[in-house]
């Protein structure tokens, strides 16, 4: 088949990192939708809650109290999913029930003492701040020889389950190396044994080629929709320079990144004039355990929205059971989104 | 550890049939929600409604007619995802962009002319005449060569993406076996080579001498919480008897398949008294591609819900980007949809 029947036509596409495909159903964007009307989310906040338990001040869960911070601020989550004293062991039974107890920690990053900014809406030096936290935090979690792995990332919007408005993110740093990263480390070890070089790198190569996928860019970053794609929004951030973690950018990187981190949020913001949803996150290499030569920094931003900014793709019985689908092409969602402007629409 | 560890440590569990894991967080349902609630299903629906697209005698999309069926009633997606002339073709790109062509076809089943049943409101006769249908979709897509999986599947509630409430289901069909169904074939196949029994048989017997995750069950089914169950209340209809797809149950066994559903999904609404969400679907052997001799047929129902008809669990940024997680434990789910009785809440 030709490139441009990749527009056209049902397809599945391969997804590099993963080795999972994604099926893509072009036409299928002219379908009418009688379903769920999401809320849109509401734009205007108050810069400070009393009752929001992450404004500076406040108090959280079980008494604590948050000191009046005026730049990005981390605590441990008072409900983690992961905590540090758990008893290690391995269970078995026959080979079939077969489960591993896990060790680690849970943090919470306030990007702001302001309860009614969120990343598009910070200056940038602001922003570059929460990037300097994200690194401080990643460094002081692989101190821990028991952590493997370390996600950084982003729930925004209550649709992506963000309980609290106020701009967070999320940190779980675990004793074992989780699925997605499993497949990812396969994946891009597999290709740096047999290529010598670094898969994402390759890949990057060549959409700076083809150019039709790429959404912004600056001097250390690449934003662009992957040819697997599998929200219709969906983005990745690759960085110029081939590194395993965070902790190896340098300052000039760190601003970059703040940057195109703006820069991408703006973009989303204006495409359906909202408080664009999304799940985010960062994927590094395991900690504490050795190198990973092909290991490349990259993150990810899975938003759920897919006509409006009341519409979203529900990934449910066919994706769940079968394969994710899409309705609108990678193409198609670059190309909305490469004519977006910078300037967020809520400050004309 | 210990097996009671399980029930109040953090711990990986391992699924034997995706060789994926899912993070377990005993402690964490006492997390308290302040976000996102969602409107409870609607009980009281009309048993006709004049814009239904799926009711009997109704005009749908393009201006095709229903006819007045009185039983279950199946026809093709008027907006399908995959679509049977699609041109076959591979297409490459420096080993770096993949993408293979997909022919395929997708069907609706109406369960019922009745606008206003959901399968556990509906006479085990009515179900009993959906399981035989089914039979005779699957028999018909099978019988185009180009065909390799057949998808059988519900997705039930708004908050499931279904955009009609008239009671129906999906069978998408399709020339490759997509990325589920790979794993899944993957892991039955090397167990039965090292084994040469099924592993679901194997797992079920050890299910069976436990009792804590069975649901309940009859002479030919079992349904079940698996050990490695992601969703809150998740669970799987596991057939007592090997067989690679619905093509194989005698009617005795379609009669059973009829009646544990009913029961199942009776159970599933009393748990919070409402019309419980869900997507559901058979998984079944890949079809004109030899012999599986180590697929066995089963059902995976995977419901939104957590705590109430109003609050779900969110799978998100750490769900998308490392792996699934759950608050309560296979086995609480399971103790509670024990006890629900087999009597549907509304019937009194
Ligand atoms: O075809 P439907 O029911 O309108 O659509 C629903 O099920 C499909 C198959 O799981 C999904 O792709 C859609 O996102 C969902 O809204
Ligand atoms: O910790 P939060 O933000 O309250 O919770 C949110 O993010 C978590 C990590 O992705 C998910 O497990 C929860 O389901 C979601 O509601």
């Amino acid at each position: 088949i030709m490139a441009a029947d990749l527009l056209q036509n049902v397809h599945t596409r391969y997804n590099l990192l993963t080795a999972e495909w994604v099926l893509v159903s072009p036409h299928r964007n002219k379908r009418p939708w009688q379903g769920k009307v999401e809320a849109a989310a509401g734009l205007q906040r108050p810069a400070y809650m009393a009752d929001c338990y992450l404004c500076p001040g406040n108090h959280r869960a079980e008494g604590v109290e948050n000191p009046v911070y005026t730049e990005p601020y981390a605590f441990t989550n008072d409900f983690a999913a992961l905590i540090p004293g758990t008893p290690e062991g391995r269970f078995e039974e026959d080979g079939l029930l077969i489960a591993h107890s896990q060790q680690g920690q849970c943090r919470v990053i306030c990007f702001s003492p302001r309860h009614d900014l969120t990343l598009p809406q910070m200056e940038l030096a602001a922003i570059e701040k929460v990037v300097q936290l994200w690194k401080e935090e990643y460094v002081n979690l692989a101190a821990n020889p028991s952590i493997r792995y370390i996600q950084i990332f982003e729930n925004k919007g209550e649709i992506m389950g963000c309980s609290n408005p106020h701009p967070h993110g999320q940190i779980w740093a675990q004793s074992e190396v989780p699925t997605e990263l499993v497949k990812e480390t396969r994946q891009q070890q597999a290709y740096y044994e047999k290529n010598h070089r670094s898969l994402l790198a390759d890949y990057l190569a060549l959409e700076e080629k083809k150019k039709e996928r790429i959404v912004c860019e600056n001097e250390h970053f690449v934003a662009l929709v992957p040819f697997w794609a599998v929200w219709p929004y969906e983005t990745m951030i690759i960085s110029r320079r081939q590194v395993a973690d965070i902790r190896e950018f340098t300052p000039a990187e760190q601003a970059a990144l703040a940057s195109i981190l703006k820069r991408l949020t703006t973009r989303y913001d204006n495409l359906f004039q909202t408080s664009f949803p999304y799940s985010a996150g960062m994927h590094q290499a395991p900690v504490n355990d050795g190198a990973y030569p092909g290991w490349h920094w990259h993150m990810h931003f899975y938003p759920p929205l897919l006509r409006s900014a009341t519409v979203k793709k529900f990934m449910v019985g066919y994706e769940m059971l079968a394969s994710p689908q899409r309705d609108i092409t990678p193409e198609m969602a670059a190309a909305q989104l490469q004519v977006m402007r910078e300037v967020h629409f809520l400050e004309k």
